[in-house]
């Protein structure tokens, strides 16, 4: 299968840079299975990095239709590249194949790890957008908090190390003053820094990557010959 | 006090026309209290119509620099004149006047009228939208359902008969079977089509018309020093 | 339109005094919007101030008596003056003219002001009747807390400093501990204390006055033609 | 021990009269536990019978003070005598002596009889009251529906064979549309009419007799040895 | 009537012996209603103690073939005499007899005492279970906390003194932090411990002993003519 | 990676017989990755079919020795193949190896393809069951509905064309009275039949095939390293 991880804003001119993107693509392509192809590209449209629920909201007219060529050009299924999941209901609206997002997969799987799950993510400005995710995804009895490591996107790069000392911390009061039984890593930039396995270990719990998630779950919808319903993310009227 | 009605698409070049632009702002002018001043503008890079939560997401880039616009220029509070509030969210985060949406406040206003509304909205692809936006909104729980008339947003202007008497119909189904004790009308095309009153004394329940509900509640808001809290719509980080 | 605020108590003879009356008259009027006319009258066979479910039930027959004077007097809409809503819904089934109460109202507008609001009242005996309160309004899901400053009713006006005082501690923990964006003042003395724009400029989030959220929540349904539904809150059938 | 039922209403001078009275506590009395003494009393300043929140709420005071000088009076504990449980809540701040109502308890072992359970009570105007009591007691999820057989309380007494049709009809419906699989009689003349046990017979599902529940829950209290929480229901402050 | 209290589990060969049978048949005998017979007998096949899903699934098979042979021996009644309640859903379909479970019985007696309760255990191992039970008991909306004293099962009666302080801090710390205001002791030695009377005195709150309380419901539905639904709890297919 | 399909009954000897496990078990690896092995074995000590609680809960403790006994084989993951999920928490406690359900992970995967997710299994007498089961997974307010075709699970393999059939007509009801915009078939027979892919043909929505769910969701686990927590499904005390 032929896979598309679309991040949906403007990484090559953003402080990420395409060496950034390139590195993202060839972990996702040795996580996939054999077989799947994994390609990812940004969205020159969109904002350098997704910290609001306004910066979705720039995000997705051009994402959409990005998604939209993706499926004209073959691809079996898409990853929305942004925790948040911007314009992933959208997105099912104007295409047939799947199109799934970190936020709402792994949300769904921590829910299947535990009774109660933390998501840690990067700014106190997102938590609100992050707990409206979990809520609309379903699964908000088992959330346990949204707690941020008040680091922004563009600096977890920066700073590894800064990065994985404040997410231990908020993922230890999600563990012990909160309750979580399973932690969420709410932020691609936090995923892809590939401190998950290391961070479990420490608090003997688990921890979700949703780069992960998103690139198995998309790869088992396409596999098991699944999409979203067209009842539910009906093809805009006036397209028809 | 100086509200802006904000269109977020293209009326003026879309199936409306500036005459039912001018039509519906002077509607919202002799509903409002003396002292506000009402103005009601599109924004032309919207769509003709919204349908969709994809027609939504495209609505919203242009409307959220609309509405800072109208905070640089005075207003004192804007209403999302489309019903499914798109960009309310991320508007509120760019200003600190407050934003107000039609979808939000006449669910909470049919909530304060009875124990279960219902939406009788345009088309069955903009209901799981609605849906979501009561879940989101948080009076889910007093929301009976969700009907369409199934009729386009562009045709209700050409036949308002068969509008008045589709929505009757809906609303009765509601009603009796449903057991909705409030109705909503869910499209700001059938807002301003000022059968409310009509629909109400043939239904025997409160029919809520939106556009009034959002005007209401706005001037509720200015007149009360009030706006939308600002740690729970936080400034994204990068503008700070 | 012409409005009635009914204080569901003997005020005159018990702590607050005609004085008080007319000051909160005097308030709500400056309060009004032009061409509003509000009316403040007592209840006097009601209970010298209500920290109780008791004392709300106390209050109920002579308030009900009263909401059905005022529709016979002409008047527009109903506000039930104490912030526990006593008998709201049973004033609603004897009268056709919209009743509201501080209570509700200000639960609905402050649950769409932010994510999560706290309340903070005066005594912990009323905190459970409030959560009832907002349980049954719907709001329920966005309610972070309910918080007591522990000095009775008839004494906040005694001292006005410790009550600000008071209240912005326990608001303050609302917003840290409890994770509030949104501070709803759960008692009309606290309300007609006027402390609510100075509490909301130390907190930095909403501070919601409930005796304005209900003067203009009631505002706003007589001018849109609204009332509550009479499926919902029938006329008992014996007086049919 | 000695336990007082309770119907908040004038009884005697009301519709059923004394004979009915009588009958009722005989019946309480046939089902209590050897050493179980139940008296019956009305409270004549109470309405002659309660189909709405109005009724509820003109009921309590009187039935409050009754309860206070039953607990005087040496009664171990107390039943609210009609099915909404009007003043529950308020009863129990002023007492020590637990205070059950047939509403709650039979909501509470509807819950545990089975998944789903409907309520069938005499006229529409008390539906909306009865959601809300069952919501109160937290059992919502399991609540079916609330059906109304539509006969007044007054009528019950007079024509038996109908009230069990009705309500014979409205449980299959239950049943067979809602989905129930257990049916609460929501109405204290219809739980006195005695024919629960026929028509969980011809229903083949259990059908509560929310006299006898009420009877059970307390007999089971005061045997265990517990009350309400005087934390939840506090003394009113002006009153300690 | 005649009841039967299992234990599921091996009590004789296990850490309690059948001295602690005895006893606690005892208890169960002196808190029966006159002419209510209550036997207690252990399930050989099953494990010493339970604080585990995997204890409890052990113990269920074994369980049910004893509440099957109850009911062919005439009991009335059976009790599961474990507080997670192993089988009770299992054992409703496999017999027409009332079988009830202390965790379901305390957490809806719970619920009636006040607004929120917590529940006092042994284990963290069982947390995530009893917060299950709650949930499809259907009152999780009233569940402050679940909260282990991390005393295993079988040491709880070595040491009573330990116990009873590790429950009264719990206790307390619910109280006081999750806002309980009832408490419920979730573990079946902690109910035969016979210090509810003593916790209740020292923290002011009810404190509900499970054993009672199960054998009080029994009672009552025994007593009412009452069972489980056979539509909810149906008899497996293939028997009948 | 190497997966064990564990079939919680008797199959061998039961209605299905070897030949039909070695049919499934040729449909698990031809879905399949590259890479990953999937044995599929009984559990002779339980039930030959699982139509209730109380088969599930025969099946359990057989089930359980047998996953605990797959983790020492060098198991990588197990699937419990009855629909129901007999014994899947309790599993978790005992193995480190991740445990997944086709019930729970098709819920899941339903709630993400759509808004309201109906399920399709055998008889009524396990409805009930799979709604606690969903209640449990979380996803319980994207529930739309749990139908049954009646059919017994060991008629389903003489019959397949009558299967279809039933299947069909539940799952147009679903979709158009309940609203259901994504069917699950509740059944492992049901789902080994290979009707799910012409089911969603004829009725437009996706219809999940549970089987290939639980296989996919096990092998994006396994593959991304991830298990359930031990800190919310704990190890029993006695066994540490």
């Amino acid at each position: 299968m032929k896979l598309l991880y679309l991040i949906p804003g403007n990484v090559r001119e953003g402080g990420l840079g395409i060496e950034e993107m390139k590195r993202r693509e060839q972990i996702l392509r040795q996580h996939a299975y054999p077989g799947t192809q994994v390609d990812l590209i940004d969205v020159p449209s969109g904002p350098a990095s997704i910290e609001s629920m306004y910066e979705e909201a720039l995000a997705v007219p051009g994402l959409v239709s990005a998604i939209v060529q993706a499926e004209k050009d073959g691809y079996d299924g898409v990853i929305v590249g942004c925790y948040g999941d911007p314009g992933l209901y959208a997105a099912r609206e104007m295409v047939k194949i799947p199109v799934v997002g970190p936020g709402e997969t792994s949300a769904m799987l921590a829910a299947m790890l535990g009774h109660h799950f933390s998501i840690v993510t990067v700014t106190d400005s997102i938590v609100g957008a992050l707990e409206l995710l979990v809520l609309s995804a379903g699964v908000d009895r088992k959330l346990a908090s949204v707690r941020a490591i008040n680091v922004s996107v563009l600096d977890i790069g920066k700073n590894p190390g800064i990065v994985k000392e404040r997410a231990l911390a908020e993922a230890r009061a999600a563990r012990d003053v909160d309750r979580a039984d399973c932690i969420v890593l709410g932020c691609m930039s936090m995923a892809f820094a590939g401190v998950d396995r290391e961070l479990s270990a420490e608090l003997g719990i688990p921890v979700v990557n949703p780069a992960l998630t998103a690139l198995k779950m998309l790869e088992s919808l396409v596999s098991a010959g699944l999409s979203h319903s067209k009842k539910a993310f009906q093809t805009p009227p006036k397209l028809l």
